[in-house]
């Protein structure tokens, strides 16, 4: 199959056209010089775990952010980089498969090659095991050509993908050695950048001059954080997903005789579901994050649906669609809990047949009260990252199950007096996350392949290629670079599976916030959307006209750039600087004084750990 | 929910630039004069059954086909239509949705208030049930407003649809007298059209002035003969299912792991599967048509597939996407025998518990072999159409697993020595039938609601409204219309289900022609397509630009427009007459006499009996 890879292939009319689409690049990475300014010493977002990052990433934690200026600003401290030799870059896909990776490759191969056409970019085929059996394709425009601006990781492969333990990371070592690379670029999510973290750090400590650049490419869009504000692919999956809730929306209402339950891939956290819920509204979707936070039961989630079910049946409207992430299974209590008994018992050597003889008596009642389509899925083997395999989990037929079991019984006592209930179930994923990129995410992930050459040409080690101001048009963005250590956090609790990451640094999942804004705008709609059936159809995604250049509402109702506001507040405080030099006015020395106090007070307050967000 | 019908919505931005788009008419359906030409007499495709068809159909049997023509064409025979007065029609949608649908009201609208503005039209609230119950939505262009061009039935909504019983027969015939409709439009497939028929017969025997009118619909794209080429709805399901397939494929090559079972809706034909396999080229369709015509068994198939699976895995390929329509299921010969006893079963009454021993022992023992999720769905009751519930049966999952089992065994035995097979299952189907219409489907819709009008006005009666030379574009479209009658056929054998239509004329479903130059076509790219992974990805369905205005594949790659040729026909023949005039050489007499004796003895073989195609 290896032979494969990087092949031409037949595309497409609509292909064709995309292929030859060009992403604009933002003023900063225009040019052929690398203009980087180094801010402040990054720290942890979580203080309490702070010091054990330290500990375990001695040389890679508290470096400074950086940001990738454009040629014409005036910033003294800005470090200007004009000789670029010709240097040799790796790049690796892994984990699992976003649209738009292909471009970070190709955004990486220009900026190579304008800086200094001798340059060279091996890709690693099949993922992290080609990386470490060191099989490689050198990739040149012309390998590129029929994989620009196109889905999948197809050019290059990937596998289950790790680079964690001792002997994968020196196997990674080895390969940045022998083919004496002076960059690894590793494309992936939070797993994947944990990996990429832990191997800056063993480079850093063993000599190895390689440096790793981490670039935030995950369909989840999970990776979020104070310099993170989206990732690659996120875009798409949710502009796919949304066209097909959509239509399931319109089939709902002229068929008028069906619930849809509709499950859709994301990993543990909803950021999917919920974007998808604001570009579509259908009629309910249940965020895993808030059943968490409520400690619902999943009786507590099938009452919640029957009763959505019969007032609306009340108004004579018999269906309607519900959004489920696939984490969802993972957040009910007490399911949680029984997995957690499954995964050790697994872990244990016990044999899925043997199970459910082992386990305690409450998850055994539980275990048998399910019915059995879903004990088998639950007793599937974790995933690499100690989860649920989530995408074999079909939670949505398990809920159409439960809340037809109970409006039938609703029925029959005659405290519900509509029409019987039927339901339709789906997964929508695997069809989605093939697709031709959206416009954001060529853009996007464009952009990232030029930033990771501009964080090795700057030297940097350990750090993710970041861009903020997302919302705004690309020549408003704002490059950058942080280390991927001032991302992490410690998890100190938590039982079961997991148990074995505890204590230690890692870039966990962004979840929902169920504070944001994003989330606000769900529940001041959730009444009219459950009971008014204001489908919305964004339509098939579109690369001409009015929507081609739509952004996720998510992305465009969170009031993010992080980078751009420390940015900001750097500004402010050399002006104070510069204006409260040594011989100026009494007077305005004391205004200084005073209000920088205030400031220095009141910050002290709101950054102790107490008032600070809880770790998960 | 009644009271919801026709209201106005919130539309996204694409949803309202589709909106502003205006469907173009081809030139015989400009201005405000409607000119028909009636054509000859039509008999039935199938000349065994033309005595039934006419016994059946004494008012409606032997109608000429009418072909519209334009302003200035030179036609003797036409008949001019320059009155309109104001009449009144109503219309309503039958059976499954299907993408378009809105836009054939939107036609007929535009062409009933262009010929006389005091015209009104009907729609019927929740299909034929609101036909029955004479509920009704005076349709305008208001009413329109947000509805043209968009998908999905619900402007009016559907239900189960059924115009059959006499009971039935006579609530229609009642709406349509107290209603004063001087037209009924019926908007829907195969049996809807069969039902269209019928009516136009019943109300022509009692004298009832309403005109039947029937609008190809249906997204199965199996209301195909030699009248009508293309059935709307067809175009777009195609194009989003391809769309989804083709992110399969490209999922499958960057993941490397998996085998994708896709089912696709589309009823017992296999038209969606074919067309869908030659957009995408995945590496594998199993049409219901080779199914039957080989006699292929449940084994057969799956060794065919485990075949393929050990082909590729000999090439260290271990992904693949592999497509089934849902009707294989009945396909296969036994499997279709058990479901013709399970349905008799039903029919007698037995409940689905005991219906396994009462089984034969052959349909018992196959029965037993089948896995427990498959037994649950094929004791489902028929369908109104007899056959089973193919939405319902998850043949994918079926060959998945069968597959699997006999992957492991080859493995175990080791005459397959690849990686071990996985599967991951699919049904699309609904997720395409709400979309946004596709350009071809929004003109070829508007234009059939133009030729709704036409047909009234030419007091036609039991006619479907038709467009030939379709893969062309639309200034070059020919409309015209057809008695349904002659569409119809009969079936003389058959067992079990469905025998209740047996001798009974209908329209029925057109299965893929084997001999026919798409499924040709299919077959000379099936080993490249199994082996070569030659996927092919023509993206989301665009509005704009490339591919906006491509037309299925197997609409262009068929030959067709038999309306036009019957026109050039009739010019030849009319050509001849006029040279060979009384007065004219003898010599031009013996040479037209020859070249006639022979043209006529070709055809008279051609058309005996035993030549023509054999009735289903």
């Amino acid at each position: 199959m290896d032979s494969d890879f990087g092949i031409a292939r037949e595309l497409s009319d609509l292909q064709k056209l995309r292929s030859q689409y060009r992403p604009e690049l933002p003023p900063c990475l225009q040019g052929t010089t690398v203009r980087v300014e180094l801010g402040d010493a990054t720290t942890a977002s979580d203080p309490s775990g702070a010091h054990t990052i330290s500990r375990s990433f001695p040389n890679t934690y508290g470096q400074p952010i950086a940001h990738f200026l454009r040629a014409t600003a005036k910033v003294p401290d800005a470090q200007i980089i004009t000789e670029h030799p010709a240097i040799r870059v790796g790049i690796v896909f892994c984990g699992r498969q976003s649209p738009g990776g292909h471009n970070v490759i190709w955004g990486l191969l220009d900026a190579l090659k304008i800086h200094n056409p001798k340059s060279t970019l091996l890709g690693f085929l099949g993922g992290s095991e080609g990386l470490f059996a060191q099989k490689t394709l050198e990739v040149t425009d012309d390998v590129l050509g029929t994989y620009k601006n196109q889905g999948g990781y197809d050019l290059l492969g990937r596998t289950k993908d790790q680079i964690r333990t001792t002997e994968q990371v020196n196997a990674a070592l080895n390969a940045c050695t022998s083919l004496k690379l002076d960059a690894l670029v590793i494309i992936g999510g939070v797993t994947s950048n944990t990996d990429a973290a832990q191997l800056a750090e063993t480079f850093a400590e063993r000599k190895c001059t390689t440096k790793v650049v981490g670039i935030p490419v995950t369909l989840n869009g999970d990776l979020k954080n104070q310099f993170v504000e989206a990732n690659v692919g996120f875009d798409t999956i949710c502009k796919v997903n949304s066209q097909l809730i959509s239509n399931v929306c319109t089939d709902a209402l002229s068929a008028e005789k069906y619930y849809y339950f509709i499950r859709l891939m994301g990993r543990k956290a909803s950021h999917v579901a919920l974007e998808c819920t604001l570009q579509s509204h259908p009629n309910m979707v249940i965020l895993g994050e808030e059943v968490a936070a409520s400690k619902l039961t999943i009786f507590d989630i099938t009452k919640q649906i029957c009763d959505a079910v019969q007032a609306r049946g009340e108004q004579d409207k018999h269906h309607g669609v519900i959004l489920l992430p696939e984490g969802l299974i993972e957040s009910i209590p007490e399911v949680y809990a029984l997995l957690q008994e499954i995964h050790s018992l697994l872990k244990e050597g016990v044999s899925a047949d043997n199970i459910s003889a082992q386990l305690s008596p409450w998850a055994s009642a539980l275990f048998d009260f399910l019915p059995p389509f879903i004990r088998k899925q639950i007793l599937l083997h974790p995933e690499s990252d100690d989860s649920a395999q989530l995408s074999q989990i079909e939670t949505e037929k398990l809920l159409a199950h439960l809340v037809e079991t109970e409006m039938n019984k609703r029925l029959k006592e005659g405290s519900y007096k509509g029409k019987k209930f039927n339901a339709i179930c789906h997964f929508f994923g695997y069809q989605a996350r093939g697709s031709l990129p959206s416009k954001f995410d060529c853009d996007y992930a464009y952009v990232l392949g030029h930033i990771g050459y501009h964080i090795t040409a700057a030297g940097l080690n350990g750090y993710l290629a970041t861009v903020t101001n997302l919302k705004n048009p690309v020549n408003k963005w704002r490059c950058g670079a942080a280390p991927i250590t001032a991302m992490m956090t410690v998890k100190h609790y938590g039982r079961g599976h997991g148990a074995s990451s505890l204590g230690k640094p890692a870039v966990h999942p962004a979840t929902v916030d169920l504070k944001g804004k994003a989330y606000g705008l769900l529940r001041q709609n959730a009444t009219k959307f459950l009971m008014d059936d204001v489908y919305r159809n964004p339509g098939p995604l579109q690369f001409d006209g009015p929507g081609a250049d739509a952004k996720a509402v998510t992305l465009c109702v969170e009031d993010q750039d992080y980078m751009g506001r420390i940015k900001k507040l750097n500004e402010y405080l050399d002006k104070v600087r510069s204006i409260v030099k040594p011989g100026c006015s009494q007077d305005v020395l004391k205004a200084a004084l005073s209000a920088m106090s205030s400031v220095t007070d009141i910050l002290s307050v709101m950054s102790s750990p107490s008032s600070g967000t809880t770790p998960f």
